[in-house]
């Protein structure tokens, strides 16, 4: 079967680490549960990574970007260049992305998985383009069969690239113009919850563009009433490459043991159709923030999801994760460097 | 008068610089206001410091350190030797904010207030012990008026010390068995609050131990009742050298044109009474987190802060405004490193 490798097993937290952890935890020069959820980002990330020191030293983001044939409907704010021009402006270091990868001393790599035109060789992104966008939803589905695998294929190319570097977390991203579209469509199909709950202003929708966004998505999924319902199948019909590429990665890295760090709303998105797909790999989705698109709380909840902070970003590109990166640091340093109580000989409780 | 430098003028904030870091964050290559409050935050470093370009690198953390009286009441979970203890733990490097500061190579001053013990010399504490603890307040003024007057001097000394060294972020942080039940103290009389709405278990009480410490709140401040309610008496009566000294050092640090990071429950308490006496340094105020402390919200929401984060963080020393660090820091990366869509030709909304 084309997809037969998202079914492959996943990692098992270690159970003997999370042990360990917590002994550790509550031997440090603190009152014990004082430093509240940097305690449980350690122990958690100890437990993934097996090891008695957690770091996250070594983190990979990796940026899908794709355009949308649903852009025709006037779904976003911006026009639809805008994708392929973003790809020139991570690869020359001027997006959010670029600055924030090159503050935290993360790998940044950009995939081309579909942009309507090609860029040309950029350097720093690799050119993994499966067509000049998607096709537009609205008159038929998205991506082919071949197409949604070669996405999917393309995000766990991207987490086998990280984990043969030695990375210590993956960060998933993406740039597509009109993916809050794609997104929206997702959500409410998988949460059962009517369009306009979970449609919102993407890069900056007025009222009426919300309302037009909404009809369109509402027009698209009635026609998959009929239809078989799987994940698989609504990610082939209203989703996108970047979409795929990222439920491709997030299964990918659960299944090679490495620590995920989910951002905002399309990336929420993909962890839903991931988690549908393969619900053992919710230990190793961290969330970062809660995202100023409306629709991102609701996704969040039907994850369990808790993330770090809420600051009204909406940016996408992963910039929501990247800013959490130096609180799972910190979280792994005072868990690794913090004296215990013996060794500074401070009275216990 | 003894404590008449507290109501020299405050710097004010650069409108200019406002005006400027906005235009420049709405040409950045992002939808505008979509990295949220990364932004205002940004914005807000740059009008304070009166800069195209707002920066926090340098970074002085102080934590001032000192015992209480009325630790003999049995208000804590832990005994009272440990303050001094952890005075030597800051030292030695292995207290949580010793490696907080250290990862974010921050300056980390400790000034020893007053424990109850001399620890004699220790490398990176400073000896300005007022006295060995304050007088327990459930029988006496907690402080005489020279003492409050010194500890008030002692946070100025350390904010003269940090903008000297060229610091761009001011943190204050306290270590002090028993401290919380002199903080819970002062927001009860400020907020006009019932002493029970703003106790909580501080390092570690059971049910039993939190009423026993509501009590002990309760009797102090009714011998208050007839007195003058200026904050300052009252810091006086049933404050804390650290307290002090941080109220002090708010002041001065407004006065001096240096923003400062709030930590916890403590440090929010002595913004308090800073906000009290010189409404005019609210702008230079910053809150890191919601601490769990359960009175904490209650001064937070009294001071109009809105903190960046909720950890469940009940810690001290400064620990919950150093984790807060990196936030800053990357907002500034942001704003001053992000191609404008001019520079990286990208089409605008």
């Amino acid at each position: 079967m084309l997809n037969e490798w998202l079914n492959a097993p996943v990692q098992e937290a270690s159970n003997l680490h999370v042990k360990k952890a917590k002994q550790r935890q509550d031997s440090l020069t603190k009152p014990a549960g004082s430093l509240g959820r940097m305690e449980a980002l350690a122990i958690r990330l100890a437990a993934l990574q097996a090891t008695e020191r957690p770091a996250v030293e070594r983190v990979t983001i990796a940026i899908f970007a794709a355009d949308h044939g649903v852009a025709a409907a006037g779904v976003s704010a911006f026009p639809q260049e805008v994708t392929g021009q973003m790809v020139a402006n991570f690869s020359a270091g001027g997006a959010a992305i670029s600055v924030l990868a090159k503050s935290l001393d993360a790998q940044l790599e950009v995939i081309n998985v579909g942009t309507l035109h090609d860029p040309g060789p950029l350097p720093g992104v690799r050119d993994c383009r499966i067509a000049a966008g998607t096709a537009n939803f609205q008159q038929q589905d998205a991506m082919t069969e071949q197409q949604l695998a070669a996405a999917l294929l393309a995000g766990r190319e991207s987490v086998e690239r990280a984990n043969t570097a030695g990375t210590q977390l993956y960060i998933g991203g993406e740039m597509g113009i009109g993916n809050t579209t794609s997104a929206a469509a997702i959500a409410a199909e998988l949460l059962m919850m009517e369009p306009e709950m979970v449609v919102g202003p993407g890069t900056g929708l007025d009222q009426e563009g919300i309302s037009k966004k909404t009809e369109v998505i509402r027009q698209a999924l009635s026609r998959y009433q009929q239809l078989d319902k799987k994940p698989l199948e609504l990610l082939r019909c209203v989703g996108g490459f970047e979409i795929a590429a990222l439920t491709g990665a997030y299964i990918a890295a659960a299944q090679q043991g490495l620590p995920i760090l989910v951002d905002g709303y399309i990336c929420s998105v993909a962890a839903l159709i991931a988690v549908n797909l393969q619900p053992k790999i919710k230990p190793w989705l961290f969330y970062a923030h809660r995202s100023a698109e409306p629709g991102h709380r609701y996704v969040l909840a039907s994850l369990d999801a808790q993330p770090l902070f809420d600051f009204g970003m909406r940016l996408g590109e992963g910039s929501g994760a990247a800013t959490a990166v130096p609180l799972l640091r910190l979280a792994c340093d005072l868990h690794n460097n913090m004296a215990t109580f013996a060794e500074a000989g401070v009275s216990d409780q």
